[in-house]
């Protein structure tokens, strides 16, 4: 492609939080535009681990190290990236733009309007998560082919916009935007529904089953729990941020198994529900392997 | 493997049913024991389909086809197996040996009791579903390194017991023997509560995001699901027979969810769920790749 060797659209670029989605755009970004200077800040063992792998120019525990950064992506925790956001607000060049990479975007959205930073903070979802997280399983092809929302509010600075939608088709991503409430509500059922069940689902069977049963499962449960590895560190914010739509997310499922609970022995929700669910997966699967 | 010359445990085998389970089932026996004569039987399209791939010697659209088979293998669905088993109790040679592939087995066990057949009839079950039925996806290695649970009652004859366990060996898979009521309870667990979680989760997050919402899925809702491509055919007959204990882990999927939709705010419960998740999830992956 000949944008291998165009411009890039920032030319340093601070990352904050190197966990799998911060480390894994710093990679990416490494690989892709090999001139442009890359910060970080995390504890210093996280820093030593991204500085050994060459994905940073320079570590700092504290956001003092964002320095005259032009792109600043907060890749925390949810409640954790509204908390920088209020720090580095003020100390900004005004031609800076800020990022973040939450999973739910109502939140910091509205304290970016409170803190009168619309125009230069744009929220933003690479969709391109795994089970594990840290530095160690972060990868600079993460985001390849997968979707990047971004969420501007009024009076967000269109060359703003247009650079960050460069920046993640550079990683290989594609960028699109949304509405920041809708974007939470969709990925209610979307990310959070899935998580929360995976979760639910591989507890409530290990506790009934134990190891010894477990030895006897199929594909099916292997695939049905993969998420299940996730740690409740991200996921806590995320609950917590997005809990309303959760709720309700949440409370159609349980509907839907009560259905089907009802009629084990007869009846129509079986028929029902498992057609239309082997239809929406069709779905789901159109354009994918 | 010195085995892949030995003679085969049953010399003349007849697979009712030629879906995904019994296809795989002829084929596997065709490429391990080539001498083996194969009669199936299911309805003519199916038929044509299994002959063309040279997994049949003869096929039939009635047990009558079963003929001096010295193996009968029932892999309809559930209650399909015990009309079957009532069917062909009577006409079978003293030594021929009964077994079917259902995902549950109390029915079909006490059915053989019933019949007086339980020294010839052992129920089975091999752990190699897929999402996808029908003899187009079955495979001859479908069964490779899987377990395969049979359920004998007492009286049933030794030399039967020792033959499956041969023959399943034969085609690739973990043999061991379980009660079948205890095969049913933890069935309900690791196979059945999936299943329907699965479908149900499908069903209710296409209802709510629509096809457009679907595109801006990642991996973790596709792997959630696979399992939702699963038709209602095979799943009516298990939901019926093991309606007792799909509802108790229906139950204790249920309470667990309300409790994470009663903390996402706070507390310990999503803390407390992801983290023995994750244990029992690492415990699930012991052994596997």
């Amino acid at each position: 492609m000949s944008s291998s060797t165009s411009d890039p659209p920032f030319k340093s670029v601070a990352v904050v939080g190197l966990g799998l989605i911060g480390g894994s755009i710093a990679l990416a970004i490494r690989e892709r535009w090999p001139s442009v200077r890359i910060a970080g800040v995390d504890r210093q063992a996280v820093l030593a681990h991204a500085q050994g792998s060459g994905a940073l120019d320079r570590g700092s525990e504290n956001t003092a190290g964002i320095g005259d950064a032009d792109l600043v992506v907060l890749a925390a925790p949810v409640r954790q990236n509204v908390a920088l956001l209020e720090q580095i607000a003020g100390q900004l060049p005004s031609e800076a733009v800020v990022t973040d990479v939450g999973g739910t975007k109502l939140d910091i959205v509205e304290a970016a309007r409170n803190l009168r930073c619309e125009e230069s903070f744009i929220g933003g979802h690479p969709i391109g998560g795994a089970e594990r997280g840290g530095f160690g399983f972060a990868r600079p092809d993460l985001f390849k082919t997968r979707p990047w929302i971004f969420t501007p509010q009024a009076g967000a600075r269109a060359d703003a916009i247009e650079r960050l939608f460069e920046f993640a088709r550079g990683l290989g991503a594609r960028p699109s935007t949304m509405d920041a409430a809708a974007h939470d509500r969709v990925m209610a059922f979307l990310s959070h529904l899935p998580q929360l069940t995976a979760s639910a689902l591989m507890d409530v069977i290990g506790g009934a089953v134990h190891a010894d049963g477990l030895r006897l499962a199929g594909r099916g449960l292997v695939d049905t729990t993969r998420l299940a590895s996730s740690s409740p560190y991200t996921w806590r914010d995320i609950c917590a941020t997005n809990a309303d739509a959760i709720g309700d997310a949440l409370d159609a499922l349980v509907a839907r198994l009560t259905e089907l609970r009802r009629d084990l022995r007869g009846g129509s929700a079986i028929d029902t529900i498992f057609e239309d669910a082997a239809r929406w997966r069709t779905e789901l699967m159109k354009g994918r392997e």
